[in-house]
């Protein structure tokens, strides 16, 4: 090895076995078993979906803060959101506040639900001062648009006597005004990002309620009036704030709380692995690296739409850097993802072992595979 | 890849999954995936131990025939022994005529089981007009000494009356003469190798009966009785035969079929792995291979045990070619082994499965790890 060898680390987090961090880390103790010469920079990665609030504070040495919200229902729950080590973004998933996880099966009912809890966590952020919010909004309980996010940051929904509405995507129908007076005035400073894989809109037979609804208790009737809701919903932001947001791609990720995210907060969707890649700044590090590494808990076929290994394999490619995935499971039909950029994929596993097993020892079983595929590496190289 | 490159493919089976043969197809066909250029030199492999005559017949294109045989009760037994491709050379394993596991465990006796039908083996790999034998003598039920073996090829043991003694290891502190006049003459003309991994001596604490007996079935009393009847078997040899095998290494393998191989066949003992890189011509195909390729069921820090991988390590060391080992399970302390030659170890487990599932996918497994690991091999020749 005649020139530092440098391996920029950019896996996800190996679902219920370790986070990204914990993934890098394993990776570059098998590494430097090898050569501790060798240069590994971590970036903790995520796609936008459960885990990218922890991946995203632990690629910036950022912390974590417990606070205490409104869960879907109204009750309080414990939910979590980052800020990165520089102290300027906050980062959270609205499932954290506003999940489905937190409805158990037989009260899931979204006429009811409310994302009042991710506007509290939003708020959160607001007063430890940052100025950009990356907001993930994958596994919602939610149909509301966005309105309890909109009542906890201040707004007012009105009806037509003027009340206050109450949560939930039910109670939409009867929206007549929306007063922003209260509106928290520090988000006119803030950029928001929103990391959003869905095209659908907010309404209509791909919108949220027909689409989405069934896997938050809608029933065929509710969704009914949860669709309907949503256009009232929408004709009356057109009409008072001059938002067109019927046909806007993306509008019904969430339960709409992506067009709320859009009107309210001057959001922008992007896909969640893009947010990520241009916040970690990975297309800078690639360029830096001889090789990079990247993996998740499970790799298959549908590893193509969206996953990190992909979305890191992309960026590579355009510096032409070869790309390793690991694997804790490898699926089915793993071989489109080898023209997709990834040159080769290896398994963590050292034998038969139940899931259980194999997620408790991910670490070891990545740090001993990650030092096997670098003794093979380094070969190479000569080293 | 500006050349040809050549992978020398010389696995071991992989017990329970699949053999050598079907290893080194599995290797290729991941191999050819990536690259078809890659030229494949298959080289099944073993250690002396099971699967040896298997992948000896598969290396050389050669017959497994079935034949009926005294078992270690004498009852009738199917077993199998191989002609190599050329016809020249009888392989068998001692275990598929007389091994324990043909022995319930409630029925297993030292004192009355007999080496008998793997004699017959010999006598119908003669049959077949071979001029070579490779044995294989691991997991013998045994404790004869090989008197059987010696019965079913024509020798006579007799007691002080001259009658013909009956089987086993209980029988032997009566053998007053040996009569060699009837023994099998072609053996005269033929070259016996003898795969035999231990050193242990007929006789003595650290002899065949003391050591293999107890697990063989043989109480304590009934060790002593067979220790002192091996002795006795050794006094009658050196001086009716002239050959002083009391403190030969290796003649207490087997239950003492080592010492017999040696006195009445004039058989070489050597380690299993080398017999069969011997026998294969790893060595000369090493040498025209970038790289070599081994593998086995599992891989722990007693592969360095003169198992497969670790014998073909050695071999490639010397012409310092790249080794890559595959593996069904990695074990405990594999690090030993890459200071033993062995460059780099790949689980081929596609997740967390049961044994089962991992038997029965262990050539999918393989040949996907395989062309994986060509991917990265090839990645570097720049292909």
């Amino acid at each position: 090895m005649n020139k530092d060898f440098v391996i920029v680390l950019a896996p996800d987090s190996f679902k219920e076995s370790m986070t990204a961090k914990e993934a890098c880390e394993a990776m570059e103790k098998g590494i430097h078993k090898v050569n501790s010469n060798i240069t590994c920079i971590h970036v903790p990665m995520a796609d936008g979906g459960e885990g990218t609030m922890q991946s995203l504070v632990d690629a910036t040495e950022g912390t974590v803060y417990i606070t205490k919200v409104k869960g879907p229902l109204g009750n309080e729950v414990s939910a979590s959101y980052g800020i990165t080590g520089d102290g300027l973004t906050g980062v959270l998933e609205m499932a954290s506040a506003s999940g489905i996880q937190l409805v158990s099966p037989e009260t899931r009912n979204p006429l009811i639900t409310t994302t009042y809890g991710t506007g509290q966590l939003i708020k959160a952020c607001l007063d430890r001062g940052v100025s950009k919010l990356l907001i993930g909004i994958g596994g919602s309980a939610t149909n509301d648009g966005g309105a309890g996010m909109v009542q906890a940051l201040g707004g007012r929904l009105l009806d037509a006597e003027g009340n206050e509405l109450l949560f939930g995507g039910g109670e939409l129908g009867r929206l007549a005004r929306i007063d922003l007076s209260g509106f928290d005035p520090r988000l006119k400073d803030v950029q928001v990002e929103v990391a959003c894989d869905v095209t659908n809109p907010l309404c209509g037979p791909t919108g949220a309620s027909n689409v989405f609804g069934p896997q938050k208790g809608a029933t065929s009737d509710m969704i009914k009036q949860l669709d309907s809701n949503l256009h009232h919903y929408a004709s009356v932001i057109k009409e008072q704030l001059g938002f067109d947001i019927i046909d806007m791609s993306g509008a019904g990720a969430a339960g709409g709380l992506g067009a709320g995210l859009v009107v309210f907060l001057n959001g922008i969707l992007k896909k969640g692995i893009e947010l990520v890649i241009d916040y970690t700044g990975l297309e800078e590090k690639v360029q830096q690296a001889d090789m990079v590494w990247t993996g998740e808990g499970s790799i298959d076929f549908q590893t193509q739409y969206g996953k990190t290994p992909l979305g890191v394999a992309e960026v590579a490619k355009k510096y032409n850097k070869p790309v390793l995935a690991f694997a804790g499971r490898i699926g089915d039909q793993t071989e489109v993802l080898y023209d997709k950029g990834i040159d080769a994929i290896f398994g963590i596993m050292p034998g038969a072992a139940s899931l259980e097993d194999a997620l408790n020892k991910g670490q070891e079983n990545l740090e001993r595979t990650a030092e096997n595929v670098a003794r093979l590496v380094m070969l190479n190289q000569g080293s």
